[in-house]
């Protein structure tokens, strides 16, 4: 039967155990996607600005970000990352951002892939929300891990 | 004509100078949505654990990314929040989470908003994680603000 | 009737609105005291070493965490300190620590002044757990507050 | 011939070389006391607010305080947390609260479990400061330690 | 006579009280400069790479490093930033970083800038350090300052 | 052929991926000097303060920055120190910061070693400021570094 691993016995919260884990090579891929207007998405690409920093920008806040995961999500474990990258694909009126964590630890880092994708997505809002207020992040998701008891596991579809 | 304004003439990131602006009092509200599957609902609801610290570990992720908004968006400033307030609602298969942000201040809080919502959903993310991995957060968006120079905002239709 | 301000009408936690209140000046004077061992005081006098950097370890310390208590008490909201001062008073087999904070804002510093003291506490418990392992903090308390809507306080008595 | 360790030869403070110690699993509990009211027990107990988040808010501060426990307190080594629980006990007008912290790494983890009990007991105080400005924090203290070269230790009496 | 005013009269560090000075608009600039070598120079300039990171990385480091400014030196205040800008120039064979900062305050800027222009200037060290372990960081200092009691600043020559 | 390894083949930042790297001990050594006057060099030595708190506050301020590298330079990796000392040189006019920082790690602490001389660096200029405005930090550099696949590193001459 499943259950809530973050939970004990009587619902309280708590930081779950992973002194037990092995350690072993851990790689999570998250994305997501900012959908805008072809407006921005004409500005982003710096059709007049050649060097203009809005990627990188975003690409350092979500790198920075992943670092920073277990001090925003309450009951995850401190990690050593050994690598994050944080790549975006620029399409019509939508900006897809991949992130990629990888750790050798006794736990996974998935919230870190995701952590990195949601704050570097927030960075691109911000720097657009001049121009369009109504930009919307979809699809945050995990696309796959590997490493870890469980074994690989790949987004079905 | 629009443009970045987070960039210079030349395209380089800055923070925006904000010293000239009226300080006024600022609000704003973000929403998003966690679809997990009904299983997950359950357990969320606590169906057999009456006090669980689900939503509370959420709710309390959310408000205290809020406060670290300006730390995690590059080019946010920091404000002093006078308020922030995060909500969820529960339906068949996903969560819906609204943060509202509050400041007197001369800039707004969308961003506070907005990353309230994000990190609250991740929190969700991680806590569920183990029983559905293949949960995804859509619809991350500004609702409404109001406030500042540009009047007030509410998201069409 | 008295309630809990952090806690809305269904119990849920949030930061309350200060938005209305007033700008005032606000102080606030909290202390604590670590019960150790006369062995402890007289290494930390230093006896022996006329300079130790024991207490002022302690002291930025806790002036440094007095910045940071938005961070760490979730429902605080982050003000503009004025002035943090944190002193020490040394008696026989004890350590008093006092802190001063001091804003002008439109909420109390009493948790401010609190932290400083806890975490000066901790930082001097650090310092001399490997000669006294069993010390103890005790009487960690508010001792006065000034500024803001409902006057001053006193601890009685 | 007892010393404080984190000092060097001329009283300067340092943060100590654990690269020589050995990996072990290592835990701490601590313990502390908020002495307050009967009145503020019943509010806690949420005579009247059954899901109130009061607790929750509270367990969750100390957790994520247990994992900044080096960037407060100034000598402390970052490591690596395995788990971290904080649990209450609720008595006729005070609340006991109890930290466990575990790692596997060359330092101990008292002053992380020490730090949660510290904060969790600093967010009790203010939620409940409103009503109880008087309240009083006792009895921070170690319980106990296993793991590392000096072996297990437990309190006295 | 002139005195150091982070201390008090004992020698004891203190956060300066600043609740009795005038808020006004200051501003401060710094400059510091990264001696290295003319093939790193080439690197950085992006010969082969026309839209390489580097300086957009450096960049975003000093503007968040101003924003930590009071959680990094223990006796800043925290002050509301509003506006940073971080800006190189290229030379044969060093790079020069010039920050500037600006507040609606109580308190001058000039640590904001200095930290600006260390990080940003640590960062490109970060950077390539591969290629030239042996930079060096030189003339890091303000160049201005205006607002505040004291009235302007220039650095002479 | 050198190139800078935070660059990814088409120019982007990323965090390298350390993990196929030995674990060994690494150590760094790093060096600045602040350059002022014989009057502030006075009133540091606390010609009539013996216990005054200048370089203890230096000193912690640089031994926490080491601790918060990772945080500060976008690319760096967080890594587990098992030792920081900060000790300081009192010339006639000028004040000499050397940082020495030890892991056991897949890393290089080189970055760790840097940023607490600037960040002591700077944290003395802070306390000087109102004496000497004009004073200029110099001279931060990696004197050394042993550990790591490279092997053991001297700064020429």
């Amino acid at each position: 039967m499943s259950e809530l691993t973050h939970l004990d016995g009587e619902g309280r919260a708590r930081m779950v155990d992973v002194s037990g884990k092995a350690e072993t090579t851990r790689v999570a891929i998250a994305r997501g996607r900012l959908d805008t207007t072809a407006e921005v998405l004409a500005l982003v690409r710096g059709d007049e600005l050649p060097k203009a920093d809005v990627l990188a920008t975003a690409r350092i806040a979500g790198i920075m970000a992943a670092k920073k995961t277990s001090e925003l999500i309450p009951l995850c474990h401190p990690i050593p990352l050994s690598s994050v990258t944080v790549v975006f694909e620029l399409h019509e009126s939508s900006i897809v951002v991949e992130a990629a964590a990888k750790t050798r630890g006794q736990t996974g880092v998935e919230m870190e892939a995701l952590t990195a994708v949601a704050v570097a997505g927030l960075t691109l809002h911000d720097m657009i929300k001049a121009v369009d207020p109504a930009a919307v992040m979809n699809d945050v998701r995990l696309v796959s891990k590997s490493g870890g008891k469980h074994g690989d596991w790949v987004r079905p579809g």
